[in-house]
């Protein structure tokens, strides 16, 4: 019988400081769950001169990596360094070693998943990511656990805070994107280089983890369609407020047929939805199961306490198994190895969707019916039109709601219509989810 | 190695028939995610007679509980009959024989909790409750792992869907409970007997056993003050429109100096927050950690299916630890029994919070400047009040929303108030949370 599990931590920085702060501050609480105490053995970071604010024993801090991976005491090995490399190597490396492993890291899962799982299920050592997706929600494990029951025919998650926080501002303020994205960074709510949030990239990264739990499949990260907030403004989000919607960026994937879909973009949604109500930093993940119907979870998605908070679920569960001798009781993937099957992901040219499009065209008489036209060529049902009042020599927005409609067939259509003379702009296109017809 | 697990169902009822169809239609899911086939052992119904659409082996369907019980091929007993005789029995019969266990059965757990879970422990088998709080949620399994590193310090639950249906359409469509009610029954969305929904005993058999969980302590059914949607009525969801509230009914637990408070009434909670959102039937539940702060999760709390998914969670979860011998694995009250603590529950004369207080006064002068003396005198202060335009002969609203008092004022007051000569009516009181002050 052990005494204690023994934890090594790569990468002291944000998460790494929430994590620390939890298990010194919830010793008691943690071990009267657990049975057993958890011990912070070694943390590895390049910085260890920096004040933290946190008294560690001495010698707890090194700079070295590869020390803790070569601990044979060191029982969870916690990578939060993120990245790709050396992330990857770490993690592969106490694998190989026969250590269990925990990481909040999804550009690394959504690209090297197969690898790392693949690994893990050889040495039969667990690796626990519920840090990786929507920090303190408890969406991986709910997924891989709680609803085992579940055909999973729909995924929408709000799962980048950065995002939502600026769509929420935009929509409630009427400011700018660029404003908003700026009293954001100041707010520590951004980063500095805030490009992995706005392009949708974190958030297709958090998708492919979701859909490969949900279908059984691997996701690959090149065919996740991802548009980013780039192009949202505020007149498109007024629009879509008197169409009785919020756009959100949503994190979408489907399965229906053997196929599936998986992509991340601006989407509209009805008002009363929960999941519209869904603001600021917050995160929600909302699932349609068979059995289960819908379900939602919804929480604080980063942050050092709340994303540190996950990492220690993970370090107790992995901690409940090394007790037990229970490793691999749960699959990493959700599925045993041997029953995952590779489905075909959809290209977003096959979708079928709702969609929102705002033309800005020349207010003269014949543009409504030309570019109606233009869609009914298209097989594109119109069900709303709202056309702005005329504007003196200029080119005024014009709003039309779409019948469920082909995507193929709307680029066909827009890329005509793009072309016409009296339209100024490239057409503002966005998907519209959540209404059945 | 075993070639399966055989599952024993004692109850063929509405959750029983749900469970039953998820096993057969997701036989091939379930082995997928479980790597071993769940096989339908037997099932034990006072009715095997009736139809209801599952074509199940010969042999399988039988009247006797006990030979459940007793058959010693069986792994897991999954008790859905319900209420506490003869279902305790049942429980404690299979435990006994060495047998892990289901159960959906919010009432008996609410009751002798402690008693089945010191039998299993006693006799090292896994009791799975999943299904006896929020149907389809997986909030026990999220607050015994997920959660595990939260020092919880409340809970707002909305864990009746019954109760929340009613409240839903009197706010929606301004009907009368009594008429809402029967509309409830028609569409099988309310019990022919809803009095333990109505009375919120069935909310308070909930929070005991989520209090139970969050805190780490035994709680006692008799001392969750509770309170039913009985004197609610459309005037007062009217005011609480006005004020901007919302009312719910909500099963409260809060954490705080080493005393709890666990309570069900109807509250008024702000229109903007997520909870008041909850509509219709589904259940939520809102916990506030100290690391992950806010934590919000949504479903469906009843129905065959919801629930059934659920305790196929639970059988899934047992069958790995059976598969893997890690029985105990995580302790049934999510602390190992020696650390659980006995916590004082607050009497409910000893709260504090914000109150509604609608008296019914006779219109005349002198009458509000005589129930704020009462209320000043009792140390409670006014942060609102509406006082409605006279009526011809008869008593109207007066409506005062308070500062933070303590109960025990508030009672004294009223009861003061309620014995004035211009006062026709007992004053109805409202508590308001979640206003920070």
């Amino acid at each position: 019988m052990k005494s204690s599990i023994k934890i090594g931590i790569i990468g002291f920085g944000t998460v790494g400081t929430g994590l620390v702060k939890i298990l010194l501050q919830q010793k008691d609480l943690l071990l009267r769950r657990l049975g057993l105490p958890l011990e912070i053995a070694s943390i590895a970071d390049r910085d260890i001169e920096r004040d933290r604010g946190i008294a560690l024993p001495p010698g707890v801090l090194c700079t070295d990596a590869a020390k803790i991976i070569q601990d044979p005491e060191i029982d969870i090995v916690v990578e939060l360094i993120g990245g790709t490399d050396p992330a990857k190597q770490y993690i592969l490396g106490a694998i190989e070693k026969g250590k269990h492993v925990v990481t909040a890291n999804k550009a690394l899962l959504a690209t090297y998943g197969e690898d790392i799982f693949q690994a893990a299920a050889e040495k039969e050592v667990d690796v626990g990511f519920e840090a990786s997706v929507c920090g303190a929600i408890p969406i991986i494990r709910s997924m891989k656990e709680g609803l085992v029951a579940e055909e999973i025919s729909a995924i929408y998650g709000i799962v980048n805070g950065t995002c939502n926080y600026i769509l929420t501002k935009m929509s409630e303020e009427g400011k700018a994107f660029a404003q908003i994205l700026q009293e954001a960074q100041d707010l520590g709510y951004a980063e500095a280089d805030p490009t992995l949030d706005i392009d949708g990239a974190d958030s297709a990264h958090k998708l492919a983890i979701l859909a490969n739990l949900a279908f059984g499949t691997p996701v690959s990260l090149k065919e996740i369609y991802t548009e980013g907030l780039e192009r949202v403004s505020s007149i498109d989000i007024d629009f879509a407020e008197d169409f009785g919607y919020k756009i959100k960026l949503l994190a979408i994937a489907k399965a229906a047929n053997g196929e599936i879909e998986a992509r991340v973009h601006p989407t509209m949604i009805r008002k009363e939805t929960l999941l519209s109500t869904v603001g600021g930093v917050f995160n929600a993940v909302y699932l349609v199961g068979d059995s289960a119907g819908e379900v939602l979870f919804y929480g604080k998605g980063a942050g050092s306490l709340p994303t540190g908070s996950a990492v220690v679920s993970d370090i107790v569960a992995l901690a409940r198994n090394i007790i037990k001798g229970a490793s691999g009781r749960v699959p990493a993937t959700a599925f045993t190895t041997p029953s995952r099957k590779q489905l075909p992901i959809k290209a977003i040219e096959e979708i079928e969707s709702l969609y929102y499009l705002r033309f800005m065209a020349e207010d003269h008489p014949g543009v409504l019916s030309k570019i109606s036209g233009i869609l009914g060529e298209n097989h594109i049902g119109i069900s709303a039109v709202i056309q702005q009042g005329r504007k003196t020599g200029g080119h005024v927005p014009l709003v039309m709601m779409t019948h469920r409609a082909r995507e193929r067939d709307v680029r066909q259509a827009l890329s005509n219509i793009d072309e016409m003379d009296y339209v100024s702009e490239k057409t503002i296109l966005i998907r519209v989810e959540g209404d059945d017809e």
